[in-house]
Formats: C-alpha cells, structure tokens, sequence
C-alpha cells in the first residue's frame, strides 16, 4: 500500500512541500518589499508571521499587479496616453494577464484555499469549440472533436496497416502486434477491418450528421471525416499539442468571480502594509541596509525614502533594468539579459451568447491561424440568456503581438471584430463593446512576462535568482515557470527561505 | 460567410430544434401522464401549456425519478427490504442516478436554461486522476496522464519510422509523409530524432520527476516513460477509448447542488399536476379514453381510478412488462423485449478531500479493473478543506453489477471500502459513512436504463414508439440515447407532438 502511494510520486513531483516553515527570531529585522504582486505579498505575508518588520511599495493604486481584471467601470490608461474605461455589464470581465490555474501548481493552490478563493473549472479544452485555418477547409472552422477523432483515427489505421503487412516485426515482438492492433482499433475508433471512416464507430469520437434522438425517427447518421491529406497540408494538426500539454492539462481552475479574486484576497491579510501609487526610481544598499527611493504618482516631484535591513524586489526586470539598482555586474547583467514578452488580449461583450445559443460552444477555446489567435469563451455563467464576453484575442508573443501593440486600443477591438466574424458571424449583430489590453504599454510591467532564451538562462539565471548582498529578486522572471503566478510564488518563496537562512547566520 | 456558418452543422447535428409548438385548440382534451420523471414532467409542461386538461400519477414522494440525488437525511427502501438512511454531512451529495449532461443534449439544457437550473462543470477526464490494472505496474495505479502520453507517443514513434523507411510509400503520398512526420513529432511529443524518451519533450505531456519550480533549483526533470509492451500487456489502453467520446467530451455539466435540481425545477412548474404515492396497477383504453387503476402505496387496499382521453406512459418497461396494459401484441411485444441494466453506485463519506490534498485529483475519474470499477471525485466544492463524499464505485452492468446488488447495502460499502483502499490508503483512516445504491433493486424502476439488444432495436423499437389507441410511451426506453436524460426528453417531445397531431386530426 504505501508503495502503491508513493509510486504516485506526487508529492516529490512538486517542488511545493506545503506551507513554508521559518523558524527562529528574526530579532526585529525588518524587509522592504517592492511590489505588491502574488510574489511581493506572498513574501510579506509570510515574513511578517515570522516577525519580520515589513512594508510594501507599490506602483498602481491597487493590489495583484499582472493578477488583474478588468470590470465594468474600470479605466486604465496604457503607455502613449490611451484611456479605456471598460463597459461590461456587472458581472462580466476579461482577466488580461494570468487566466488559469493548473492542478499541479500546489503553491498557489494552496494559497487560495489559506485565504479562501473559491474556485471553479476553467475549461482549456473545448472538443466542440473550433479550429480555423484560413486556406484549409474552403475556410470553414472545424469542430476540434473531427481533427481530432480523424487525425488519431487515420494514423491509427496507418500504424494497423503496417502492423498487418508485418513491416514492425522488428520493433514489436508479435504478441505485442497483437495487442496492438486491438489498442488501435479501440483508441482510434477503426471498424472490423482496421478502417476508420464514416459509421457510428468514428461518430462517436467525432459527432454526427445526425446525433441519436428519441422516439419513431431517433436513429443517428455518421457524418464523413476529413482526410488525412487535408488535415496534414492545413497545418491544424499544430493545434493538437497544446490539448494534453501538462500546463493545461484537466483539472484547471479560475477564481470565481475573476482572477483579481487572489490579489484581493492576499490584500486582506498584509493590505495594512501596502503603500500604493509609489514609483520606484532608485535601488541603494550598503553594509547595513537598503534605501529606495520613490515618488508618489500623484505628486512625482518630491523624492522620498524607504529603508530597511534587507529587501525583497519584484519589479518585472523590463522596469528593473531601467533603474539605478546597487548590485553585483553578474546580477546586473541578469536584470539586463530577459526581453519581455508580448501579449494582447481583447475583450468583447455581446447582446447575447451566440456561442452557447446557436453553437452549443460552452467555455474553452477555438484556434485560428488569423492574428486574434484564439477567441476564448466565459468560463462561467453557463447556459444563461442576456449578455456575455469573450476573449476576442489572445496573441502571445509573435509579430502580431506587435501588430496590435502598435494600433489603438479602438483599433485593436476593430481588427479583433473583423476578425472574429469570420468565425462567428454572429459578431456583427451581437456586439456591443470592447476593451484591448496590449502588454508592452501597460506602465507597471511593459511587457506580459520574463521570455528567457536557453542561453539566458544559462549564463544569468542563477546569477539573477542569488541574494546580492541585502537584495534579493522574486517574480515569475525568477523561475521555470515563466508567466505563471505559481512561478512567482515559488519563487518568492525560496528567495525569503534564503533569506532568513541568512538573517538567522548573520 | 453563411457557408462557414452552415458547415458547422449544430443545428443539423442535434434532433433537438428549440422549443417545441403544439399549435391549434385541443379543445379541453385531456392527458393522463404516467410518471413524474424527466419524460412525464416535459410532457405535463408542454401539454398543459398547448391546452389539455393534464394529471400525473407518480409512483414516488417526490418528482424526477431516476433524477435524483440523496443527501444527509434522505433514507430509500431498495426491494428486499432494506432501508438505508444517508449520514452525509450537509452540502454533500451523490447522485445515484444520471450524473452528467453532455453539451450536446440540447433539449435537456435548454429545459435547465428556461426552468432556470444553474450549471457548474463536471470533470469527465481528469489526466492527473488513476489508472490501475491489478496485475500490471506492480499493482500501483498510474496516471492518466502517463499512460497516455506514452501509449500516444510511442504509436507516434513507431509510425514515425515505418514512415522514414519508405514503408507509407503505397498509402501517404512523399510531400503528405514530410507533414505526417512533423505532425507525429508534435503529437507524440517526440524529439528531432523522432523518438519518445525521457526528456523535457515527453516531460511536458507526461509530467515530471520533478516539475519546474522557482528560484534558485527551479529546473526539471523528466519521468522515466512506462514501455509500450507493459502498456500493451497491461490493457489499460482500454480506458482510453472513453476520453474522447462524445458522450464524454468537455464541455460537461451537472446541476449546482446535485442532479435533482432539474427535477425540482420542472415541478415548481407542473408540481400541483402530480399525484405521489400512487402506485399503476392496470391501464385500460377503449374508443373513449384511457382508465388507469391505481393504489395509494400508504392504503394499497383500495383501488382508485384516473381517466382521461389519452395517456403518456412513462413508466419503466422493467414494471410496465409487469402490468396489464391493454395495448396491441406488437407493442406489448416490444414493452417484454428490453432487459434492464444492473447499475450500482456507492457513495463515501471522508473526514478530508485526501485526493486532493495528497494526490492533486480534482474531480474526475480513477479507474480499475477490479470489481468497483470506477472511483469518481466530486466536482464542486474544490480546494476546501473539510469533509467530501466520492463516488466509491460505479459499476455499470455486467457480472459485478449483479455481485453487488446481491449484496447487503452494507456489505456494498464495505467491500468498496477495501478495494478502493488499494488505490487510496487514506480510506482506512477517513471512512467516515457510505449509502450503495443497486438499481436492480429500486422499486421505482427495477434497473438503470433500457438495455437494448441490436435484434430488439431492430424488431421492436418503432413499435414501442407508434401510438396505440390512445396511449403512447415516452421515456430513455423510447429513445437512442438510453440511459440519458435527453433520450427522456427528446422521446417525450417525439411523443407528444405525435399525440398533438392525432388529436387535432380527430
């Protein structure tokens, strides 16, 4: 049995053992945290319950930093001077950084159930939302269940093909052949004879002309699947990967209600040491201790300080790297060697959800190889009449991240809706307003996360991740797990384990 | 623009084409219902809104039938005597029942839409949940996730080769097998050298030894793959035949508070139509109308009499057979031709979520070959702490189903105890109560669903379904969806338009 346990592995799997233990008195010592995203909370909160004295600078004029949502009501103005103010009807809204939570991300998970942030599925895949590719299929979007089902189905049938001609004789002792060709006919829904075509065998991975019924004319109809050449040449096959990658994986999850939920919720607990609307403008250390110094946005002429015996700094080294910092050349190089990612989401409310109504599309996502990418559907308030928003576009990184970084906040809607009509048509007489979130201009990270090359990682990533005197770097750029809010806690969480290894020494 | 609509095809696909209209004056005709389950309730709906004078005779306390849930409190006698009372803490539930509503049963969700039932997701295929063959692995449960994973990429990889060694050369065309190998690498998670390996690549499809972390030991580490022959050998590739299907792809739901909530909302509506308590024990019908007999099953000595000018039976062709019910040969023929599934569910009380809190499963399926079969988790109320009920077993028909319903309730639950705890050990420590559920042994229906036989589908299935005289069946018995509640639906909408038709021809 308890090999039966731990062969399950989970728990080693996971670098997050369970809530963090710093034990012994820090003695007063007191921690400047800059930022007050998951990272800097997470590191506050848990300083504080170890007795630390600490306080947190912060630059917008609320907690969560990229743990953001935008809700009817809210304005924000981004890099170039645009202001949007969101229309959503209350209840509705766009998360434009951070969306999903894996099962497997323990740290933030745990998180959530410490401080009480409801959860509920976030659906990742989608079998009956679509895949569009432009020049493929006279342009028609494709339901995801028919790629599927006819791509695993024919490459089914190729390997059983094989297998029968005795061409794996040597990869495959023939008691395996055997048993494969039975796992073959069962995963890729072949008939008697190793085919997979159009009968109720593969309809019931791929759907129906005719989906079965009730009462006198209840019988179902097969629909024809698409042939293998076609799936390979339109390239949508591409899509396929993301479906059972492990960071989007089933079970996902999202705060009910929005993903701000989490920032809110740690706001609860050390929002008392928070002080808003501070621009960070220099980063000074010496023997003794830290001084930072800063400037409220409301009245950025009068300089002021902070100062404590060590400090926790979260700034996205996109801003980071633009400020005098005192540290070591090594750390130095780090903050400087990690280009920021580009991202662009784009909320659209309609009248109505045309997508659950007329297509029976519930949450999850279609891929399109136009530039909005993905148009990702609500997660929750399923099968209701009234209105709804979905993510018009979901661009990350890439040349059409540019693209749209470029434009107009009014712009970026537009393109999204001319766009997103050439796969729901229903865009013309169902849209009421938008709102475009591009993340090169947005003031407090330029950016959507830390986008390590192989060679960065390298050469800086250790250097980056290392205490420099009282200084010590937490965010998503300080772990393996770029983008994601786990990466941030995590991350913030072994630089404050090191660093009260070190208050404890010294 | 239109075409891309078109092709989509969900109006088509579905027999479900939006609310039902009876048009025209039934000119005070009246309809008796059988059955105040999903069939008998819609048909009670729509009738009265059409017009006719409609009464429900229901064999239970309480509306839905087979949609039903037990709670804390609820106790249900099973044939042969036993009572057994539901200790779960409130707030917890099984449904014993149906349990799950595909996106695509369209007449089901559009009731729940306009009889206001809210949604929530309900996780069919969890990857983080467990797979496990007794005698493969050593006996230790794998994960979903990495019996896929490998079983896929190593189809791939075979494929892969056969492909590079010119042996598609008849079947993919040189420029197709170029795509087909980069869409292999893709799927299959396979390296430059087109082989499934330990490495980052499989990594992020079957997990890690050690998944990406933060700070300064962030980095991975990739899992030793499970070989192709054990996977083969160990025939659990059969479970991954249910992934995919249709009846089983995202976007699922259940009702918020457990299945009976769609029940209670069609009888907030038609509740002042039902009689309870009231058990058929004959069904006449002549020129005239319909004379049913029936018996108060708190005073069964004495035998009343409902009338009326047509009826709908809903009742279980498992009791109906049972019955007299003056119908033609070739329907009674029909009514004796279907056998009902044994199903028996069991639902388990712990003290904690132990699959979440130890092994990440969220809601979801585990599954095993021994006589339990299923071991489903809850899939509301995620991340809490606190008590949680799991379905214990779900053993849908043969030889297990009749072992188990032979069995006490008590001796159910304590054999689900012991061999669940060969998946999770936690179950010795936090068994707390359980209630079995043998549908065999439900009075109220005498099984789980209709059990068709291709021969008596073939013979006997339009004639279930043609009105005789004045008397026309409805329920998942009458439809091609046995089992679900859509077939009820959809046979009852099937039904009563029917019905409707004859009654304004005459």
């Amino acid at each position: 049995m308890y090999h039966a346990m731990t062969s399950l592995g989970f728990a080693s799997e996971s670098p997050y053992q369970g809530p963090i233990k710093l034990e012994g008195d820090p003695k007063g010592a007191s921690v400047l945290v800059l930022g007050a995203g998951l990272a800097g909370m997470t590191a506050a909160l848990e300083l504080r319950n170890a007795g630390y004295k600490v306080q947190i600078l912060e630059f917008n004029n609320r907690p969560g930093g990229r743990n953001w949502t935008l809700r009817g009501g809210d304005s924000f103005t981004e890099l170039g001077g645009f202001t949007q103010t969101c229309d959503f009807e209350s209840g509705l809204y766009i998360n434009p950084g951070p969306w999903r939570i894996p099962y497997h991300h323990r740290a933030l998970l745990d998180y959530c159930r410490r401080l009480g942030v409801s959860l509920e599925p976030f659906i990742q895949l989608n079998y009956n939302a679509l895949i569009h590719a432009s020049r493929a299929f006279g342009g028609a979007p494709q339901r995801i269940r028919a790629i599927r089902a006819d791509f695993q189905g024919q490459v089914s049938e190729l390997l059983a093909k094989v297998t029968q001609q005795g061409r794996l004789d040597e990869a495959v002792t023939r008691e395996d052949q055997e048993i494969l060709l039975q796992a073959l006919r069962s995963w890729g829904a072949l008939d008697r004879d190793y085919r997979y075509k159009a009968n109720l065998i593969s309809a019931q991975f791929r759907g129906y002309a005719r989906a079965p019924g009730g009462g006198l004319d209840a019988l179902p109809l097969p629909g024809e699947p698409l042939a293998l050449s076609d799936i390979l040449k339109s390239r949508v096959w591409r899509y396929l990967l993301n479906f059972a990658n492990y960071n989007f994986q089933t079970t996902m999850f999202q705060p009910v209600g929005g993903m701000d939920m989490i920032g809110k919720a740690f706001a609860r607990e050390v929002g008392d040491l928070i002080r808003y609307n501070c621009k960070v403008t220099r980063i000074q250390q010496n023997d003794r201790g830290v001084t930072v110094s800063y400037v409220d946005t409301a009245s950025p002429a009068a300089v002021r300080q902070a100062q404590a015996d060590w400090c926790i700094c979260t700034i996205p080294l996109s801003i980071l790297s633009q400020l005098p910092v005192d540290v070591s050349a090594a750390v130095k190089s780090a903050i400087d060697a990690v280009p920021y990612a580009g991202s662009v989401k784009i909320g659209l409310q309609f009248k109505r959800r045309f997508w659950e109504e007329d297509e029976a599309i519930y949450g999850g996502i279609s891929y399109t190889d136009l530039p909005i990418r993905q148009i990702a559907y609500p997660n929750t308030g399923f099968n209701r009449s009234g209105r709804g928003v979905l993510l018009g576009a979901y661009i990350f990184d890439g040349a059409n991240a540019y693209e749209f970084t470029a434009m107009t906040p009014a712009e970026r809607v537009a393109r999204a809706i001319e766009f997103g009509a050439m796969i729901h048509p229903q865009y013309a007489a169902e849209y009421e307003n938008g709102i475009a979130v591009a993340w090169h201009r947005v003031p407090f990270a330029l950016g959507c996360s830390g986008d390590w090359s192989e060679e960065a990682r390298i050469t800086h990533y250790r250097n980056l991740c290392q205490i420099d005197g009282r200084i010590a770097l937490a965010g998503e750029h300080a772990s393996a797990l770029p983008a994601w809010q786990e990466g941030a806690i995590l991350s913030s969480l072994d630089a404050i384990t090191r660093l009260h290894d070190r208050v404890m020494r010294t």
